[in-house]
């Protein structure tokens, strides 16, 4: 990645998605009067104005927007630009109908709702590549336009397309990856089930066919689909860079978004930048969110990050939308500051009237300024300010969890031991146990630089490289520790098994031998040895080396180890060859911790979210109930804003 | 709607659907007299005839339904002759393919079950009417054929279709709605995601699409799919009027059919008539058969009706199809006549032998008429001609129950605050409470008058029209009492949020303002403070003008007022901002029918219905043990018919 | 059926699908090796190999498997030689994409898993008969080759196809059946529904329409299709004799595989083969397998039988693929032995390292030959020699269990009267009664020969041939003893309700008249007067000649007959109406088979499975703890294998 930079906004970037093309021009005044009271300074514009700019093929209409932007400078509030490219208008997709996405069953996608376009179709490509280009010699000038925002959400609605356009860009990406058949064929192990190709027109994408596609040709699909959209994010970055210098950034959409591979695309931002919504129903939506804030920070190399979206309240896309409680729009906001946003903006500034996300709140509420919401955004804004100095300070951590989103594609296939073990819940519960220990992680990439961190968590990196494998061999022998869960290093890139017993790339490192999987049916429980309980998997496993901690009571494989713990070097490497309950698991990953001499926060309560950005520690009350925290009393829902100790 | 005109035939209706065709002409004069036997007038003929009338094109084979005619005349048994337009035959799909329907998806349905045409194929149109004009030249003479049946259930299987042509038909019903297409933009919110149109040729039915599509859309095509059906239905009526005068009607499926606004379609019958099946599994079915028969009044505008289709029995289209126990039969029918319908038909006559309907009951059951069901027919025609006093005479209801198809289908558009919130549980609701206090309603449509009605509900009215608002202002300050429920008066017509605080269109009636929503988590309850409990929905509400009548004990928003009362001239309007426990709403909407002058029935045991039509009152034990009520003594399942006191 | 034919190979068969493809040929020693170490006789070889036979159109490269087969044979293993037709290769897809299987809805489905193909394309059976006879006329003289694998697994992903030449193939299926449109308009009731067909050209598959198709279209679909495949088989058994009388076969997938006709299928094979799997989560899964067992001796005329595939431990395609347990790979296949199997054989040889099988167990693990698989499999070829005397040998079984698959086809069609009535259910609900009693069934087709069996069962027979009512009445009129459940006879071959009272076919044999079904709602349960309960299914039943064993306290019914007994001739007719529980089910049935004088066996543990083969009684402990039987100790997990006493 090369060094971030960052527009050219003082303090936190605090601001939201404007979209004044929604409302009478005479509405626009009241808009920037209404921006400055609250404190903001940046606002997103231009995200879905394509069919406004350019309302018939090639023929522009810039003067509203030029007439927006100068109302914006002249109110102080910095812009970050869009290339409007995120929805073409109908107009394009009747014209080109071939770009339209098609599913896997052969469905084609039509145009009036957002997004319809096909991530490999070149006349999309060119057309967006084309109004970014025009977009930043227009406005890239303009003294109130600091950044781009490319595209939007990239991928939110077609992260994939099955069109005969992109099976042809899927081929031309795999002549890339292999050279030749010959090596496609290995790779694949097309000689199951007679589907060796002997003419690259014969490779298709995974559409619908009688029974499971190869395994190794959907993981390549995933890794093209990415790749695809990435082409799509460049051409954009490449037509804007040709008439301004300013950042670039494209809004993510991490932690739950699977299809793109963040870890890479971090890597061609200037600022990372993130779109994050509560689930109301997510039984610890504060963990999810902290989760979502450290995966970002991860994608950013733990440099800071740019809140692009969030929601004042509740949203308007899932089953019931929960809004945000008294005080909540504050902690949330605080919650992403604390694990290393440097900014913390919203969709969208004013809710709109009509249309699909008309229930979406937004900082303006349909009810007006005389509202919870109002006056919790004039308030946030204030607070921003004052903690100005936290700007580029960086959050400390020093346990790495490993997050591969190649491995994540691939422990999902089908046809796998138990469509139980999904890499989400897994990657959960192990950030949630530590969370509730005030341990702080990075979210680090495999091939990343692992010397900074003590404590290695592992969990469920099916997938696992040789370079991986080497890679924790060599931090544990040097004295760190390491904590793997089952199905980790089961195959290697290709989805290839590494034989001789599992888990074939840590075999050595973790002491033991696997000779059998024995997952657990729907809804099964073993007892585990000291007391604990286990679900979803078991395994027929050997201690080699290791010490054996834990075993099962009962289940398919009474008296065999569940747990195990491995003297390596100066390190120790630990293997939870189960799913156990959260008390264990805690248990294990707090002895581990200690061990790699990590210590826990004291005496943290329940629900209290504990975590340190420079020289500032954020203690925040996420329950109803008020509690004393090292000394200090933070009210239920509140946050305490402390210096280090 | 015009004066009802009815078919020239004494008494109560009584008959079926005869599907003579099924069976050899030799069982024909052996229907004829069982018919007599039981006593039934009328048949329904000709539904499904097509195939067999003109067995190849042009080519008419009208021979057999000569006969059959002649001899129902015979034996004294009017027809209902069905234009026979229900279900084109094979060769006219096959010569026709483009009147196949379409789905969102682009999947073709094809021939072989029913009812496979798109409702906007001019062949289709074209050649229902010239069958139609054809069977009323032949038959508009015949002394035995004494009204018309067109079609059947119109769009029971394709309501909508979204192939080519149904989009052309889309694009000129907007064209004759909007006038242009700055209308339809601005109506549509198109400025939200790009969705801007510059071309009529763009604008397309609400396809499958990468993610929600424009709300606006989706209503207006639920507005045209109803009228493009309701085009059809007049193009038949058209033909038929041609070369008859006899009455028309075509049957309905309300109350629980959501595609036909048949508010409208009402209009446009010489009599009204219903098909209404008993839903087996239905917590309490009997309520929802009243809420049928209520609705399908409120289609006549309060007049009689008559009820085309029911089942002696079991249907066949359930998961599970349950049979109507001992007494079933009769006092369904006699809660249909009881809340105002002038005939009892059911489908069909001898139940099929082969065929997708052939576990469907019928008069005539498989076993024959040594059977429960031939002796229950046989004494329900009997009972009904010693009700014959009853045709003509109106049911006596106080109470208004708004009820309007834009708004039920605006209300469950997606992307809303909470899925929970659906039209026909919420009607429901505020129904069976009315159902269990013995209090009959009047279901009308919001632009109907209302001077006669003392209490109005309004439950879910998401979508209300500014006339609407006033009429019901008008209303209660002329001393009526209102209750509105939550999320009603939220939309204009074209589903644009009234601003300013919700329920915009009800503020000020309701002395209330709401600025924001707290929809609850699934199964999530809240407590009330009187001692009961809500579910589904609360919100951030002041009370204004309005007094607070219940707050809530605990969930988001404790100490926020859920219920008010709020005193208008001389009427008053009660407001629920959530989903009360059955109990609680009962207590309310009683304490508002008294206030309003409308008197519940004094002690009505659970499960007994009560009614008044005429100078009739029924009581319906719809439970199984024996009740006794005002002194009369009505056996379990059984229906006491008494003079009103 | 023709008298079997088996292959030249000595004792109980013992093996595997073997792929040496997948691996290096440096592996291939090593593997023949291990085989003879397991005592394995035999392998099934190039199932999937086309693509690698024939790389491109025409240009075989037979080498590889030219050296495989020597080296196997030099090891003294038999080949189960494939036609290797199972999966065209890509080529062949791409350059006949009419040959690509189309589902009901006209989604295609593509190349890139196995099997894509429609089974009426004349360029699939060209191609496949093609290469069946390149594959006899090279190996068939080979002497290791010693029978001939045809295809595999027909239709498990693809049984039927809907695409337009699979309409041709149904239409000439139809017009052999029906010889005019008359006569299939007559058996289709198309009189209904407006469905009759003037031309051929109209008639088309069950493809996707608005509402139930025919459903005597839709039964006679399943006959199609199944006879579609069986052409198929045909075609590549053609090819092969052209040049070799080796024993052909191709494998079944009973019991739980629906759409083939397997009664038919079963007649056109020398030997009958089954592949089977173990599933993991039923709550009785050795009572399934053995249920699999005694089908496929069914479908062999009661003769032995060959278990193709089973799995050494956990296979990939279940949600959760539950690992055997120690001792439960010989277990299992000692069951699948004593129910008549001659050769014990599996998928696969050596556990694949790429693919979408990758997770299915083998006899040689991905840990390698120091594991317990491979320990029990050593153990079990061993085994399998001590007891080479069985071969040949047949199972004792004096009940018939009916099994039509035309029934099994007619009775799950939509539009029934309960969705709950299942075939495979109420089969295995029987079946399991009496499985727990240690009484042995032989599964047969209904126009079998009955007259060595006493007692014969009758379960879900919906539809029924005159034949078959009058071949049961005979049989009990000569002493035998049936047990028929409801909705049993009720219609004829053409789906058509047998009228006059149900069970139209039984009614006289059974000494009743059914007048009306009342089936149960959802988790309903009757109390039975006995003590008992039931669930699913009640109807109005009149006793007429039968005595009457149980009623019903409660319920829609009560006091109605719900189990009746009727003495006919030298016989007894018992009747049950409804879905007993499994103690009452097991109470009458165990009557039934006393009188019928097939005896129980005595005190057998719960959990225990007794079967007697030839000479030889196996006594199967399933269960966990230690049980005696007969003085025989039997230890947790294992089998006894004993002289008859």
């Amino acid at each position: 990645m090369t060094a971030p930079r960052w527009p050219d906004v003082r303090g936190i970037l605090f601001g939201a998605d404007y979209n004044p093309e929604q409302w009478p021009e005479s509405v626009w005044a009241e808009d920037v009067a209404l921006m400055r009271e609250a404190g903001v300074n940046i606002v997103s514009l231009g995200i879905f104005s394509w069919a406004r700019l350019e309302p018939t093929p090639g023929a522009y209409d810039f003067g509203w927007l030029d007439r927006v932007i100068d109302v914006l400078h002249e109110g102080g509030i910095a812009v970050d630009l869009a290339t409007a490219t995120a929805s073409p208008p109908p107009w394009f997709s009747r014209a080109h109908p071939a770009s339209l996405p098609e599913l896997a069953d052969g469905t084609r996608l039509w145009w009036g709702s957002r997004q319809a376009y096909c991530p490999s179709s070149p006349d999309y490509i060119a057309a967006a590549a084309r109004l970014a280009g025009v977009m930043a010699e227009r406005y890239g000038s303009h003294p109130a336009v600091r950044m781009w925002h490319i595209n939007n959400e990239y991928g939110c609605h077609v992260a994939q397309c099955f069109c005969d356009a992109s099976a042809a860009a899927f081929r031309s990406w795999l002549r890339s990856r292999y050279g030749d058949l010959d090596a496609l064929n290995t790779a694949w192990a097309t000689a199951f089930w007679s589907q060796r190709y002997g003419d690259w027109e014969e490779v298709l994408p995974p559409r619908v066919s009688p029974t499971w596609r190869n395994p190794t040709q959907q993981l390549d699909w995933w890794r093209f689909s990415s790749d695809a959209l990435l082409e799509v994010f460049r051409a954009e970055r490449t037509a804007v860079r040709e008439h301004s210098d300013l950042p670039v950034t494209t809004n993510f959409m991490a932690s739950r978004f699977k299809p793109l591979d963040y870890m890479a695309w971090g890597q061609e931002q200037d600022l990372v930048s993130n779109d994050h919504y509560f689930l109301g129903e997510d039984p610890a939506p504060e963990v999810e969110l902290s989760l979502s804030a450290d995966l970002t920070r991860g994608l950013a190399g733990q440099a800071p990050w740019l809140l692009m979206e969030s929601s004042t309240s509740a949203v308007n896309w899932q089953p019931r939308n929960l809004a945000k409680r008294p005080g909540q729009l504050r902690r949330n906001a605080l919650q992403h500051l604390a694990r290393g946003a440097d900014g913390i903006m919203f969709f969208q500034w004013r809710a709109s009237r009509g249309g699909a996300e008309k229930f979406h709140s937004g900082l303006v509420p349909h009810a007006g300024i005389d509202s919870k919401v109002w006056r919790e955004v004039v308030a946030l804004g204030a607070e921003l300010r004052s903690l100005a100095h936290l700007r580029g300070s960086r959050v400390h951590a020093r346990t790495a969890l490993l997050w591969d989103y190649e491995a994540w594609w691939a422990v999902e296939l089908d046809s796998h031991p138990s469509a139980d073990v999904r890499f989400l819940p897994a990657v959960r519960a192990y950030y949630e146990s530590l969370w509730r220990a005030g341990i702080t992680v990075a979210v680090v990439h495999p091939d990343a630089d692992l010397t900074s961190y003590d404590l290695l968590l592992v969990p469920s990196l099916y997938l696992m490289r040789d370079s991986t494998a080497a890679a924790l061999t060599e931090r544990v022998r040097a004295g760190a520790t390491l904590v793997a869960s089952y199905f980790s290093g089961i195959v290697d890139e290709r989805d290839h098994i590494r034989l001789g017993g599992y888990p074939g790339a840590l075999r050595d490192l973790l002491g033991i031998r696997v000779e059998e999987f024995f997952p657990l049916a729907a809804a099964e429980t073993v007892q585990l040895s000291q007391g604990g309980t286990a679900t979803i998997w078991t395994e027929l496993l050997a201690a080699g080396a290791a010490e054996v901690v834990e075993t099962y009571v009962d289940g398919p494989l009474p008296g065999v180890p569940a747990i195990t713990r491995n003297s390596v070097g100066e390190g120790v490497a630990w293997y939870l060859a189960t799913s156990p309950d959260p008390a264990t698991l805690t248990r294990v990953l707090v002895t581990a911790a200690r061990e790699a001499g990590v210590a826990p926060a004291l005496e943290l309560p329940a629900g209290v979210e504990q975590v340190r950005r420079g020289d500032t520690v954020f203690v925040l009350n996420h329950t109803d109930r008020d509690v004393t925290v090292g000394g200090t009393l933070v009210a239920a829902g509140d946050v305490a804003v402390l210096p280090a100790g």
